[in-house]
């Protein structure tokens, strides 16, 4: 087992594609959390056992990543799940943000899964065989996540008063983040320059085309115009949401640290 | 929808095959529950995604026999899950205990699902045929509960002192309450006499020579000898735990009656 401290070092020593692959399966790891803190409590029995399956399905795909990520500098994907503080974790703030009502977690999983739609296709073109492969596999389960948050934007933004109203809250208060994930990165850049993941730019054109049809056939107009763009989680600077995420999350692994009894 | 008073009177003049379905289905439904509680929180990544197809597991099967109650009185089962006070819940009282921690929870899923085995293999002989299709996909599942308790309960049982510890003091505090699972119960035995379900004593050998095996094996000695036989779940009588619980899980549904927004 390896000491807070020496985890530390390590993460910061990653190679760069290990480091990026810990960025994407944070993103999964964190998402995967926010879906699952819905069940016993989602509105209906329905919906409890879809989110809950988008939940597991982010949660695997975590698992993949980590374990990759950790695996040249001998962590364990436990060690990374468990053992890192905030400031170590690398995902966007999407991914974090406190879940709100039900409308912002259908508007959260659009915007989120649109872009890991993109992303995932992007990497199963990766020069790393093992990276395209396991890309190809979860870009199938991120297309039945899309599907299921377009079928309800389409649901509530053309609902009720109220559902409007409220899925129109949810996208004043999103939108902004979305800037993060395809912000200029130096990590990816120098990586899609070897081919071995897409440029985080190139994946915005497609992903603001698919989102923008969807929020406009669902009555919720064109894409908000935003001066603020929040970012840093991707540098480990992240909303305070994230340290009680966090707190609960490895709660009972730090209580048995090596979960041995 | 049906208004909450109208709700109790129907559910108490369910068909008996209908309010034994309830019963059974609340098993699951709270089982499933009191699992999803270990996501964000469990002890490593695998367990968690263990413990969650677990809990999705339990959850289908609540959804089937909750709508098989409620079909013939035209209850749907959202209305029966979300809109039922704890004293019309019919789970047994194994079910709804907090979870304590993991060696508690292996333990009572053990218990449990040796429980659920027979049950569905008893039902799987069941004159309705709907039941008996349902019963035989289940068994499938249930076994697979079972054989990840198995592992655990060998796994921490005969593990350190301080698991071995743990598990000793939550087969204390469980066993008691596995004679409710098996009690005399006059709408089962009335049931059992056409040939639709299996009558609760018979379950009792054969759970017994399977938890006792496995115990064994696990170094936990022998069933504990008890006087204490905590009851009457199957009658709406429930621990204090159930009201937490159904209030966390029905509070987003009866914020949004009718969840039409």
């Amino acid at each position: 087992m390896t000491t807070g401290r020496a985890l530390t070092a390590l993460t910061r020593t990653l190679k760069p594609l290990d480091a990026y692959a810990l960025a994407v399966g944070d993103d999964a790891l964190i998402a995967s959390h926010r879906l699952s803190e819905w069940l016993t409590r989602a509105p209906d029995l329905e919906e409890e056992v879809a989110l809950a399956n988008i939940a597991l399905d982010q949660l695997g795909q975590a698992r993949f990543l980590l374990g990759y990520a950790g695996r040249s500098s001998g962590l364990s994907e436990d060690e990374l799940a468990y053992r890192r503080s905030d400031r170590e974790y690398r995902n966007c703030l999407l991914a974090e943000l406190p879940n709100g009502d039900f409308a912002h977690t259908v508007l959260r999983l659009l915007l989120f899964s649109a872009y890991q739609r993109q992303l995932y296709a992007g990497l199963g073109e990766s020069a790393d065989d093992e990276l395209a492969a396991f890309a190809k596999k979860a870009s199938v389960e991120v297309d039945y996540h899309y599907e299921y948050a377009v079928s309800w934007t389409l649901r509530l933004g053309d609902g009720t008063e109220e559902s409007h109203d409220r899925m129109a809250a949810a996208l004043e208060e999103l939108w902004p983040y979305t800037a993060e994930l395809f912000a200029d990165d130096p990590l990816a850049s120098g990586l899609s320059a070897d081919g071995l993941v897409p440029e985080p730019e190139r994946l915005h054109g497609p992903w603001m085309e698919q989102v923008t049809s969807v929020l406009a056939e669902a009555t919720l107009g064109a894409a908000p115009s935003v001066n603020r763009r929040p970012g840093g989680g991707r540098a480990g600077l992240h909303t305070e949401a994230l340290s009680y995420l966090l707190a609960e999350m490895q709660s009972v692994h730090r209580a048995h640290p090596g979960a041995t009894w």
